[in-house]
């Protein structure tokens, strides 16, 4: 995003897939590509792209490794730094590093394609990559739980991973008070009937449907037994899967018909995420802002990645920002969290990087970022003041 | 490994596992830990470490980061590149450069720690680990399996991984001429009556054992139906499968006490590798050492890497390593293959680096030696000529 006096440079005409091996699960395609066209591309080969964001359809593969993006499946498929296998770069020079290949090993040297994954454009452009593809799972399961207190939440995870196991591939948490906001907000219905104080979505993906429902049948009768789900659904349809998935993805979208919206993404134990969010309520309320202010927390339990959103109604007040920023930064800080799990550092967070990495570390990035941009001309005002 | 004049630092006293965050699946510990040790600590826990190796009793956490170690568990559990969290390094200047997190998400700033995992020691000396684990499966299943040509290898690989999907954890390959070679200097009978041009060894992890077992047995009926597979056995002990994991492992240690043994270590696509067998061996042949020297292949089918130990009967021959040197390595240069696939460089393989990373590339890595060891004192002569 260009704030200043940057040039934009579009790669959106760089859309080719150069090649797929679906033996090898490996592809080749240009930064352009549209992330949800590549997804479609792969159904045919049984494949499927390693990553999923809610704004898939229009995003740049070039751009999920630029700010390696997390999304989705990160749980179940993991990170664009296990995930990118190979890139080309075009660096402030001129010089093209090509360090471009499919193959799932290569220990020759330092990994420089790294170093370009979550480096948010500031050392050069990545134009190609090289990926590693998931299978893509034949049945796929959708639940959406609730849970009487904290600890039975924490508990429905520790439960769902080791009976779920190897076909858990999302468990997203959503707060009780977010959820009311929310479907005020979208005029909706909850998927289960109790309210709840917290809520998680479990997704599976698995090669056999079969043999899936009857591992989820056991998790909830045991789960039940166990007193740690309140209320609960397994959706039957497609409509009714899409319908508990609009929960999660309202967290996000909703707010923003409601108010000024101002985005946390922080990184921290899932175990602690009810402190955060409670700790972020009562200082907004103790500000004075009780009226104006509401906040929604939800986030990727299973990856240890808090979102919160804060509502500012009905417009922007840079008071209310202002708090909750010292707040939320301020606490992760303190406790060792990250101020940025999956959306970079940009212009925003600029003056929150050493919330999270020390002095030495940032100085160390800092002789980095001048050894392939001595002149600061990539992103510039983006991660380091310039 | 020391060749000339350089200084061993032990890291065997820093052995402390730091902490275990059970809910998350997490782990910090210093870098001396033993891999076996974590294994077994972990196991209480419901967890495991996402590497296994065959040196695991006796190799170290930080040594696993700084080689990036690939080992038997690669396809399931993903690179070091994606498990490892954090780290701290002590810098050649003294400094420390403290990375270290148990954070599963973290986008600030270049990702430093990324660097030193597979830098072989070359810029710091890595001495304390945050890793994400994995979940101790409730299930382990093994299968060993003979397939009548090399396509239907190929399509045994992928219906395992299409009908076995999630559960699959090793698909591994050992040749005909191979297994009859180790057979023979093992003393052992093979896992399946039948003789067959190409093997393959197949393990799953997962949560449920009557369910992987029933998809072990549909996806073994569909394969025998489909004339793929040529005889086959399912372990139904621990002894058995210890027997057929015997058979790979012995791939890689039986030839030492054959003869003198040339380790290759080539990542690439996985359909290819029948290619790469056959021509070792027809050079070894044109170059007049058929009668000295055997070839053993074998590897990862699923990861992409091949191995192929040549063994020179009975001791060390100069020329037989200049001729299957010169053509393995040239080969997977002319082919766009990796010289190293989880070996690293160190000092052998060292004039072998721009055959799989371009001069400009290398040209690169040695700014990033430079940047951070500018006197050239961490693991020297390896890598890069000093």
């Amino acid at each position: 995003v260009p704030v200043f006096d940057e040039v934009v440079i579009s790669l959106k005409k760089m859309n080719q897939v150069i090649d797929i091996d679906d033996l090898g699960g490996v592809m080749r395609c240009e930064a352009g590509c549209v992330l949800e066209t590549l997804d479609e591309r792969l159904k045919e080969h049984g494949l499927m792209m390693p990553i999923d964001l809610g704004a898939k359809g229009s995003c740049h593969i070039g751009g999920n490794v630029s700010t390696a993006a997390g999304g989705l499946r990160y749980m179940r498929y993991g990170s664009m730094h296990g995930n990118v296998l190979g890139l080309k770069a075009v660096l402030p020079s001129g010089e093209v590093l090509d360090v471009q290949n499919t193959l799932r090993k290569d220990n020759t040297g330092y990994d420089m394609k790294q170093l370009f994954i979550g480096a948010e454009g500031t050392l050069g452009i990545v134009t190609e990559v090289g990926l590693q593809l998931a299978t893509l799972p034949k049945s796929v399961q959708t639940i959406f739980l609730g849970a009487p207190d904290w600890p039975a939440l924490c508990n429905i995870f520790r439960r769902a991973r080791s009976d779920l196991g190897e076909i858990l591939s999302a468990a997203e948490m959503i707060d009780g008070e977010a959820l009311d906001l929310i479907l005020d907000i979208m005029k909706e219905r909850s998927p289960v009937e109790k309210r709840c104080p917290y809520y998680m979505l479990i997704e599976t993906n698995g090669s056999n449907a079969e043999a899936d429902q009857a591992k989820l049948m056991e998790f909830l009768a045991a789960a039940e037994e166990a007193g740690i789900v309140a209320d609960g659904t397994i959706a039957e349809s497609g409509a009714q899967a899409k319908h508990i998935w609009s929960m999660r993805e309202g967290c996000a979208i909703a707010p923003t018909s409601a108010g000024h919206v101002r985005w946390y993404d922080i990184s921290m134990p899932s175990v602690n995420m009810k402190e955060m969010i409670d700790l972020a309520r009562e200082a907004v309320s103790v500000a004075g802002f009780a009226d104006k202010a509401k906040i929604i927390g939800f986030g990727h339990f299973g990856d240890g990645n808090l979102h919160i959103n804060v509502v500012t109604i009905p417009e922007f007040d840079a008071a209310v920002v202002e708090a909750v920023d010292r707040f939320v930064y301020g606490f992760s800080r303190d406790r060792g969290y990250s101020v940025s799990a999956e959306h970079g550092i940009g212009l925003q967070k600029r003056g929150y990087l050493t919330y999270t990495k020390s002095e030495a570390t940032v100085a160390h990035m800092r002789k980095i970022k001048d050894l392939f941009d001595p002149n600061g001309i990539m992103n510039p005002y983006k991660m380091f003041a310039p």
